[in-house]
């Protein structure tokens, strides 16, 4: 593939179906790379990097050890802000969604923007012992790898560009932000592209979440959440016997949803994930409810799933309505959207994807692409063009109490080197 | 049917089957109903409750909002027992089981014995808004009807009879007894009948537990109750989709138990009370559960129906395991029984259903029989002849959130004045 002429670039982005506008001379691939990697500030930033190591280390405890508890990020962001302040960012705030973030101009700024996230928020409640427990360079604590150890690698990245006065072409905005996790539902990355102040500047996008540093992920796996709730008159289970039952209409939706087929290719799943309801045994329940999943690799298949489970909560309540008595009020339901990750995807051919990939290989990795639930689903599905890369490791158990993320020396530093040199490459380096 | 013989009363009671023990002049209906009523000591109690009205009411509202959920009737029971020794009652106390009793004595004092029990639990559970909203005589609150109308009806019972110094012949024993809905599973009066004190000395027994005061329960439906536990491996909703869902298997048991055909009459019936499982909605579940009820007024069909129902918790276990992944273990079902209410009757010829009939006649009612599931039930299996009678109306919607009572004051006064005297009469006046 020619890359070197804009004209074709552009055509290729426009086959692609992907938003082009923005996308800098860093889509200049690979040859780039080689030229950000042979010079005198790639070696300053290089060594710069080597002996950040020790403080890399220390941040990444510190940080892990300020709770961040879906939706009460609050006191790490506050760390976190000040932390983008000392690194050497200007325009350090906290925005309204609680966001932390800060700007490195480049030499054309004002103009089309790469942002970087890495979120600061964890799946673990509050109360979770979040202190880490050392054994050599494993270190283990809650949400050490996912994901304390993608902002305490953001950190050194912004430090040894800020060391070696490694200038980009386009203004980059580093970003610990909230709401990845759970139920916070993308709330940071939704705010930032949605509605912050550099909403029509964000060009690029790269969030830093995934594991070692061969994984690309280009693609944003969909997901639609529900919490269904099925009301009734409810009544006593022998005197009003006849009655139109909630938890009937609720079975009959849950039989039905189990019979549903799904792809395999694009994978495409579906989940009732909890139910609760009702009051005593001797009662009809007047509410019953219940938490649903789907996802889906492809846009298409997730609207189709979607809307056959819509179609059979009808379904059940109808038939629920049908043949039991209504004299007392029907049955009805209330599916809820709980969750709205967006589905979306980076073609292999787009520039941020190549230049990627050039950055990996030019490391002596092996690109490993995926498809995922992050931060660069919004991004995506908005189209632009955007990945999500790794955080370094190895590491495992994310999500369980258990997790851990080793932090030998080589590697580490190595994970730090290879994040810098995507952004430096997707930003652009005159 | 002659009723003036001892010989002959015994014989009617042995060819119904009931134990004869204890049957006191009593049940020398219907000219003992008669001579009550005619009496002066009838003549002040009646002028008793009359005056007795706005405090009836005002406890009425008052227990109603002392929360007595299943298992939890300790507050209301503390409250209640101190109003049974206000009224005026001997040997006054909560017993092991949590029963709020008190005794009246009789001129045969020590010997056989009449109980009479209110329960006092209701079915909702902690934390649900018990205050009592009014307009005009119509009270609306969960709980005001079923029971919180029998304990305070009871209590109007018991001042009148002190105030007019009216003596019966047996002991009666006043109960404001604990566990008769849902899973109390009639503890209160099996522990009262079964272990209680006074268990070798209760030969008959009456329940203030139906509505108006025609209405006379000589039968108790019985009740089959389980809890359904379906557990399965569980697992990650996208990660490992394809495993078996114990929630399925649950949602098809449901369905297919809705559909089940039962019998108008004698009346049989089913419910699904509550369900409840799962933690997360992008988990497959390790465990969900549900509340089964199945009631008839025959032993016949309730066999029916509750072998019908473990055919299809083992059906829709089955299909589960057919057509989901079973590598990380299968599901698996426990229907685990929680209640057991015994089937039991008194027949239409006994003296306390022919005592009660009388008294209903004689202030001009109907008669109503009806076969229910109460605190008899216990008392009936025993062979102890009992009947539950109304604690007045009108009313409705009991077990739901908008159940109401109109304390309506002739109908309310009449109640009182109606339990007073079934009670007077089964327990004999010298």
């Amino acid at each position: 593939m020619t890359r070197s002429m804009p004209g074709s670039r552009v055509l290729a982005l426009v086959l692609a179906g992907v938003v082009a506008a923005g996308v800098a001379p860093a889509a200049q691939a690979p040859d780039p790379v080689q030229r950000i990697r042979a010079s005198a500030q790639y070696a300053q930033a290089s060594t710069f990097i080597e002996a950040d190591y020790d403080r890399f280390v220390r941040e990444l405890v510190a940080l892990n050890e300020i709770p961040a508890p879906p939706f009460k990020e609050q006191a790490r962001a506050k760390a976190y802000v000040e932390m983008l302040r000392d690194a050497g960012l200007s325009d350090v705030e906290i925005d309204a969604e609680g966001n932390a973030m800060g700007v490195r101009k480049g030499t054309a700024t004002g103009g089309p923007m790469l942002a970087v996230l890495a979120h600061i928020d964890t799946v673990f409640p509050e109360g979770t012992d979040v202190k880490v427990k050392r054994q050599g360079t494993r270190l283990a604590a809650p949400g050490i790898g996912d994901n304390t150890r993608g902002i305490a690698l953001m950190l050194s990245v912004i430090r040894a560009l800020q060391a070696a006065k490694f200038q980009t072409t386009s203004d980059v905005l580093f970003v610990g932000n909230v709401g990845e996790e759970g139920e916070g539902d993308l709330r940071g990355v939704k705010y930032i592209l949605r509605q912050g102040k550099y909403k029509d500047r964000i060009k690029q996008f790269i969030a830093i979440d995934g594991g070692e540093q061969g994984n690309i992920t280009r693609g944003g796996v969909g997901s639609l959440r529900y919490r269904v709730t099925f009301k009734g008159p409810g009544g006593h289970s022998y005197g009003a016997f006849g009655l139109v039952n909630p938890a009937y209409a609720m079975g009959s939706a849950i039989a039905r949803f189990s019979r549903i087929t799904v792809p395999i290719t694009p994978k495409t799943t579906f989940n009732v994930g909890a139910v609760r309801g009702g009051t005593s045994v001797n009662s009809i329940p007047a509410e019953v409810s219940m938490d649903i999943d789907m996802r889906s690799e492809s846009c298409a298949e997730l609207k189709k799933v979607n809307e056959a489970f819509l179609a059979i909560v009808q379904q059940a309540v109808d038939e629920e309505n049908g043949v039991r008595s209504t004299r007392e009020g029907k049955i009805a339901a209330d599916p809820k959207l709980i969750g709205d990750r967006p589905c979306g995807e980076t073609l292999p051919s787009a520039p941020i994807v190549q230049t990627t990939t050039a950055v990996v290989k030019a490391f002596g990795l092996t690109p490993n692409y995926s498809i995922s639930s992050t931060d660069s689903n919004v991004a995506m599905n908005m189209g632009i063009p955007a990945v999500t890369i790794g955080r370094g490791g190895p590491g495992g158990r994310a999500h369980a109490p258990d997790e851990w993320t080793d932090v030998e020396r080589k590697g580490s530093v190595e994970a730090v080197k290879v994040a810098m040199t995507v952004i430096l490459a997707v930003a652009g380096v005159p």
